[in-house]
């Protein structure tokens, strides 16, 4: 079973994941949930009131440009489309707010059509939020105003290989199963695999500088892309003659990350590889995480990089380790899960051993392979049993590592705690470069009566928090709204007002996800 | 000898390279431009006539904020700043022609001395162009109204080492072997060294996104380049703080080639690495370009890749070598250079071997090592001789290249001989990705009467040839002026709006590099 063989899964409003795989609670994790202090609450989810949507009159422009039957406004429908998968949206979700709902969801069927939506949108100044997988966990889907979502599935393509350059053009609605299989059909692989990679679609990853669990061996996803086509409601931008140029500023990385505000982007040409005939993956013990963490910097600044590498710290390792003699049989310590898609590569191991880790083994590595998309399907029966779950994540220069890694879990449990409800933090780094790492925080406490707010204390603290330890506000989720004002301190009034002014370039109207990325 | 122990060169006005060592053209190559129809000129190079410079008033604002002794306004030191080095450059001074001289060179001391300046320019309305070495191609120094140049040469500091997370911070005045002689006190190289290495500086390297000889290896320039500070005449914009992230577009790729347009850089964070203990060059010959171009593909692709990839035409393998017995007695068939950076890597030959290739040994290797940056000094003495001779570069996927040098050669002997001039033109790769690959041109001809427009219009037959080809106009030379009009169609008129549209905010006077990028 490799990547290429999972199902695309079609996402229920509201609930991470295939619905025909949920995952349920371990016994053991329900007690322990009892420690937090974690109550199941009394109330279930409260169903969706729907609201007024669209005017006809205003239906038949897009129904004009798309086809009626490619234009939807029934409550399913725009519910399905409502907001993305960060746990504040989840409580929404669960409390049938509606407050967020699309008031129609267009499908357009090309790249014409996105432009043509986009012109007829902007000539009517109604506003659009372009969906791909719609798996944002930034409010990445939210606009400040009312709007249509833009849905791209039908933009579901792979439209050229070229072997020669190792390149292949795909439609931004293409789900990530969908695009390893159309892929592996001519022999080849993306190599992306973040943990949205049942449900997100390629349009999502180049808005949103996705970065997946094999990026030390394949990279992130914008460096991926060497090519792109934007509809902008002034017309289309097509970026990308050759891998790297001189000529001028490099705006693929202008477009890469702009979540929509500046146009949709409809393809991109992206670098693909053959498929790995062989992968192995092995769990390795560290004595603790600064161990661990020195050696997977030896690895990232000296080589050879395997294609997945993962540190979990004490927490993480003790909370996710169900039997504790995986590592050994010795208390304590930390996990790093190593991967290689294609041969084994002893140097790789051979540099762990010499910073002091330890094999254990094929288990640990296969252990996290099988249950790599699992672990948001968690978060769902978790708020079943009222405990309030998410992440958030970051990443540094390595030198500023250690300090931020212990800033944001300081300012984590100094938020709960103040709060009543001290929480359990977990931390690992599932990014490295040679220059930094990312840091990826998971954190589960009992929720208080208000626990949108509860988080919000939280995140704000935690989010302030690495920005004094000099860390960015997102490695690979994106600003969506959550992160805006973090976002616009971290470059800058000057680098902000440089966007607004690209924005209003390309989107005179501002129609174009009003109040994501920027207000 | 490395490239930490070359002296830093001051370049002479209107000609290339270090005066204490010029080259002198072998007896045989001034024969074969007899072949070419090159005839010595009757006349030598003309002495420049000043003409005015700015007025006492105008300079007293300048002398206010760095200093009078940091002002200059005398000819020597305006017509050093005048220009670059492309061949049209070096014939406008040979005519001593001061129409792009500056009315003053500036020396700002800091980093709040060129926000100081760039303020009080705006104020003034008074154009600026930032110069660090000063060795543009592409008329990147050649404002469209009078300026002042602001040479950085004093920001000459390598600021902070920080040797966990492999990163330097380095001003922009640092020039190629100072910031190599720095980081070698301290056990690293940054690996960057293109053929200006001797004259160009760390400002420009990153504002004109250079690409160096070891790119295989280190990379290019703009992907060494993890942070950047930005002095714009309203504020500082200060970009990076992890080596990647998602929190919005990446802008530090938004500054890197943006050619001192928005604003100037004063300094950058950069990779470094350990400085290699060893160091191997040597000459590989493969039957025609053809089986090289598939070699160095497939290094490129599925690696090994060594530090320095390199592969010539037939007709530069054929020029270049003085002795065809280097390819192993026979004759034809073309010279790659392959070099390591750190122990040889047998699986880099293999590969080599394996696509055809035969090790011709490390003669040809250290050859090409020793006379790295001599070849730009062969263009003064050629000139001399009456040769027009000049260089170009693109860069496309794999797939176009083979069309690509086929279709600018087409371009440029038909341009060159329709003049009544019939050219000889070499071509090598040098620099390589997965996706594609560099091509880079030398020309040689005889003068027409008016050697400058001869190469204007067999440029701009070339630069057609680069666009209907698919290839970019400049992998590593840059915009300036000279590109402007070929990057304009090649990124669109929405993509030169939006730039405009953040100069406008960066700058809105309009004083930096006026006509250099963007009009």
């Amino acid at each position: 079973m490799t990547e290429s063989d999972l199902p695309v899964v079609q996402l229920t409003p509201g609930r991470w994941g295939d619905p025909a795989h949920p995952v349920d609670l371990p016994a053991a994790a329900v007690d322990a949930l009892k420690h937090l202090g974690v109550r199941r609450p009394a109330a279930g989810p409260v169903d969706p009131v729907d609201r007024p949507g669209l005017t006809a009159e205003q239906l038949s422009f897009l129904a004009g440009v798309v086809g009626a039957e490619h234009v939807t406004t029934d409550l399913d429908s725009r519910w399905a489309h409502t907001r993305g998968y960060s746990t504040p949206d989840l409580l929404r979700h669960r409390a049938g707010d509606t407050s967020d709902m699309p008031d129609a969801v267009v499908y357009p069927g090309s790249h014409d059509e996105v432009l043509a939506v986009l012109a007829a949108c902007s000539d009517h100044n109604l506003a659009v939020v372009p969906s791909s997988g719609g798996t944002s966990v930034v409010g990445g889907l939210a606009a400040s105003r009312r709007f249509v979502t833009v849905d791209l599935r039908r933009l579901d393509q792979l439209v050229e290989v070229d072997e020669v350059s190792r390149t292949a053009t795909l439609q931004a609605g293409v789900r990530g199963p969908a695009a390893e299989s159309l892929l592996a059909d001519r022999g080849y692989t993306l190599g992306h695999f973040p943990q949205s990679y049942e449900g997100a679609s390629i349009g999502g990853y180049a808005a949103a500088r996705s970065s997946g669990q094999s990026s030390a061996g394949y990279g992130r996803f914008d460096q991926m892309v060497v090519g792109l086509t934007l509809a902008t409601p002034r017309g289309t931008v097509e970026l990308g003659r050759a891998p790297m140029s001189a000529a001028g500023p490099d705006l693929r990385q202008l477009v890469l990350g702009s979540e929509g505000a500046f146009g949709i982007i409809t393809s991109v040409v992206v670098r693909i590889r053959p498929r790995p005939t062989e992968r192995h993956f092995e769990g390795w013990r560290f004595e603790n995480f600064e161990a661990g963490l020195t050696a997977i910097r030896r690895l990232a600044q000296d080589g050879p990089l395997p294609t997945v590498l993962r540190l979990s710290d004490e927490a993480e390792t003790a909370v996710n380790l169900a039997d504790p003699d995986v590592l050994g049989g010795g208390t304590g310590g930390v996990l790093a899960i190593v991967g290689f898609d294609g041969p084994y590569t002893q140097a790789t191991a051979d540099v762990l051993t010499a910073a002091g880790g330890q094999n254990v083994g094929e288990g640990p590595g296969e252990t996290w392979r099988v249950g790599r998309y699992r672990a948001p399907y968690l978060r769902d029966p978790l708020l079943d049993e009222g405990a309030l779950v998410e992440t958030l994540e970051t990443a540094a220069f390595w030198s500023k590592v250690p300090a931020l890694k212990a800033a944001v879990t300081g300012a984590l449990v100094s938020s709960l705690t103040d709060q009543g409800t001290p929480p359990l933090v977990l931390c690992h780094v599932s990014h490295v470069y040679d220059t930094g790492a990312s840091l990826y925080f998971t954190v589960i406490s009992a929720q208080t009566h208000d626990p949108i707010g509860q988080w919000r204390t939280a995140k704000a603290a935690a989010s302030q928090a690495i920005a004094a330890a000099g860390g960015t506000i997102s490695h690979h989720h994106g600003v969506g709204t959550d992160h805006r004002e973090a976002y616009a301190e971290e470059i800058g009034p000057l680098a902000v007002e440089a966007l607004r002014a690209v924005k209003q370039v390309l989107d005179p109207s501002h129609v174009l996800n009003p109040g994501i990325l920027l207000t």
